[in-house]
């Protein structure tokens, strides 16, 4: 190794961390790499870099001395209590304008709170969300960092230089200050869950229904895939194929289902509830890992009303499915977009969602040929009021909204549990109905709890007395 | 007044904390009250008060002077800060072993560490759910007190004689220690939720469909209400032959459908997605409260895909329509029930669910006479896994799943929004899936994120390298 500095640190070597650190050098920067169990650090110079310029660190104080300033440390680590333990240690050896880059999946709040603890300090945080998993960390994913503007415009040449590319450039923006990186990361995840769900429901539609085999669902997935170009549809269709090597039959098909979840879904939800913001289709795909879960109940309660699935559709009804799921797709994005839209005003973000479309286009496990129109639509409106009234997609909505209601008709006819449709459907319906029976529950709530309401017919706040309790 | 001290305090004299110390003083006890704003007291005792042996107080000093020992005093304030605002304008005039009851709808983090607080100096606390309304405060509540086991001795008498009363004795019960009553509470108000949704989506059905008017639906209603029992409906129907003064209509067809939420429901289901337990009636309704609330949004979209209602169902669907209503409000009591459940099991409560489903079942806003059948069903297996499997229901479920089947079925081919009637059937029909297609999910989660699987046919944690990404 030359005795030259190195241009960033990377602390934690799980593969994310490792394949990372090996991406940046591979663009011709020198990194510094640093683990806690030491031991992971030198096999990981031994192998992987062995040849590559990249330095493996062993102390904190060590990593620090070893990196150009302002020092740039990439955080690698498990989301929580881990981050702070690291940025504990390595405060000591920093010094005013270094630079922390935590690149896990950390809590929004958390990263609220990290930034404003590390600016009293002097130190420069940007939390950033990163997608693509362990190939897309050596090959290219999306990144989406937020929080000190001066620390990106430093960071900037060594994220586009990793980052995937489009026709629209690198897949990395600066998104906006505090925790906004990791904010567009954890609605990215929720809605990631969605269309996880939707594709596993059209699965399972196709083999309870017409009983088709995962080789015959290989090749539906496949061609559907001709039109979304979507990397969860692509590992779909190559995990139809896939055989297990002990059985030789389909690996999908021994795998137990009971999903689990780590959180972003779960946040995502629990954070437009708190927002005020609707994201049923979402929120059915975390719901239902969560009843995938537990299978002993289902069990014990399937012994009791399990029946066997009746199957009179014929097989354009497949078409149907093809259809829904694009549609019910797009209806995800809108759901997350506007969670994004309404959290960027109300957390001071200000957001731009067409550079928000634009760098999920590659790289991240959402990207799909649906995030070039998505961007399209916030690039003409910023404002718009909700993507499913874009002009880009006004033909797919008159299409396909008949197929995705004829699939939630039929499949709730046999019973089949397809939460993330019937949700997509009903999001639909919701927001185009312009009356709601919301005014039969105002007066309810007004009659119990004198909690008031608002007229049609004039402003005010009003409030009826429905039985005159003082009387009675 | 006499001289003689008073056995209970209460604070705050806005409707319910007058009406509930109104309440305690008709069954023979002198109450002290106390309000921020001295004026409302005094107008307070001398007209709904006078000549009763209610004593208005204007210091906390003076308040807990009027006391017996050990004092009793009963926060009636908003949830929030005014709650410990009051606890720490309160503290020091209390002595050890005072009794601080809040009576509002507080979070039941609030109230653990409300509780905490309040034992380190010696003050009992009990963090009390109070359900009913106005007028439930006055004529009998259903009360839902946790905390210092203690204090529910010193208490019991009072909150015995104020409650509402059943054949099975009065509707309050020691549910458990620290946040147990309030968490009940938040339980019980998500329950509200979905049944007042559940009850609109009837009606929007019936008034969309069918065209009926609010009479009509009115004696629909009442009538349905001899199965029911339930005061939910009962309002319902009261609502709906209601005539507003000005107009002669009906008064809910010139109430604004935007509904409001105070939270307790919110509440519910993010601590259910903490727990991870899914309770998706409850859900939808909070959820459907939020997009009612946007109605600029919903009459932009809906001026480019509303469409007049077509129908071809006849009156025969109002049966199915009334069958549906029936079963989905059981689902979504079977649902608070199993969120209490786990609840009781997580935070250490203890909950006897028959003895929820007891004080339950008069007084509180979801009373109705499914609430015996439910008691029944814990009583005889307090482990049960499920409700929608207790014996009480066989029958119904049996007989009314597929009139909730045909329902959302042919209500969503027409394209009115049933975000609850749709939640609940596919909460049925993926609890009793004994495959759901979470396998295809742990695949797609193992392939792009090496979150590794379970196998059906053996045990262990299972990775697939899905592709060699090291070599790629």
């Amino acid at each position: 190794m030359s005795l030259e500095k190195c241009d960033i640190g990377v602390v934690g070597m799980a593969v994310m961390g490792q394949n990372l650190a090996l991406n940046i050098e591979s663009k011709g920067y020198k990194v510094a790499v640093y683990n806690r169990d030491h031991d992971k650090t030198k096999k990981f110079i031994e192998e992987r870099a062995s040849n590559k310029n990249i330095l493996g660190t062993y102390t904190y104080e060590e990593l620090a001395k070893s990196l150009n300033r302002p020092r740039k440390i990439m955080l690698m680590v498990k989301a929580g209590k881990p981050v702070d333990d690291v940025i504990e240690q390595l405060l000591p050896n920093l010094e005013k304008g270094d630079i922390i880059i935590d690149g896990g999946n950390s809590h929004y709040k958390d990263t609220n709170r990290r930034f404003k603890y590390l600016q009293d300090k002097g130190i420069r945080f940007l939390g950033t969300g990163i997608s693509g998993g362990e190939y897309g960390a050596l090959h290219g994913p999306s990144i989406m960092p937020g929080g000190d503007k001066s620390a990106y415009e430093e960071m900037k040449d060594i994220f586009e230089a990793i980052a995937a590319k489009t026709e629209d450039g690198p897949c990395v923006a600066y998104l906006g200050p505090s925790s906004s990186g990791h904010y567009v990361k954890m609605v990215h995840n929720g809605i990631e869950y969605a269309i996880m769900e939707l594709i596993s429901e059209a699965y399972d539609i196709m083999r309870k229904v017409f009983r088709l085999s995962a080789d015959e669902m290989h090749e539906i997935f496949k061609k559907w895939n001709d039109e979304h170009k979507s990397y969860l549809m692509e590992i779909t269709y190559k995990i139809l194929e896939w055989k297990d090597e002990e059985t030789g039959k389909p690996l999908v098909d021994v795998i137990l289902d009971s999903a689990q979840q780590k959180g972003t879904g779960k946040w995502s939800v629990q954070d437009a509830l708190d927002l005020n913001i609707s994201i049923p289709t979402i929120n059915a795909a975390v719901n239902a890992r969560t009843l995938s879960a537990i299978k002993h109940e289902r069990l014990e309660i399937g012994n009791i009303f399990d029946t066997p699935v009746n199957n009179s559709l014929n097989n354009d009804f497949i078409n149907s499915v093809r259809d829904a799921l694009y549609i019910a797709t797009i209806i995800a994005y809108a759901e997350g977009m506007k969670l994004l839209q309404v959290a960027s005003s109300e957390y001071g973000y200000g957001l731009d969602l067409s550079e928000v479309a634009r760098i999920w286009e590659d790289g991240c496990i959402i990207r799909s040929a649906l995030l070039k129109p998505i961007q399209k639509s916030f690039k003409s409106k910023p404002n718009l009021v909700n993507l499913i009234i874009s002009e880009e997609f006004r033909k797919d909505f008159e299409n396909r909204i008949p197929k995705l209601r004829e699939v939630v008709s039929e499949i709730k006819k046999i019973g089949i549990p397809i939460p993330a449709f019937a949700s997509a459907l009903d999001y639909f319906d919701g927001l185009r109905s312009k009356e709601l029976p919301a005014n039969l529950i105002q007066a309810q709530r007004d009659f119990f709890g004198a909690h008031t309401y608002q007229r049609k017919d004039k402003e005010g706040i009003f409030h009826t007395e429905w039985q005159d309790i003082h009387n009675i």
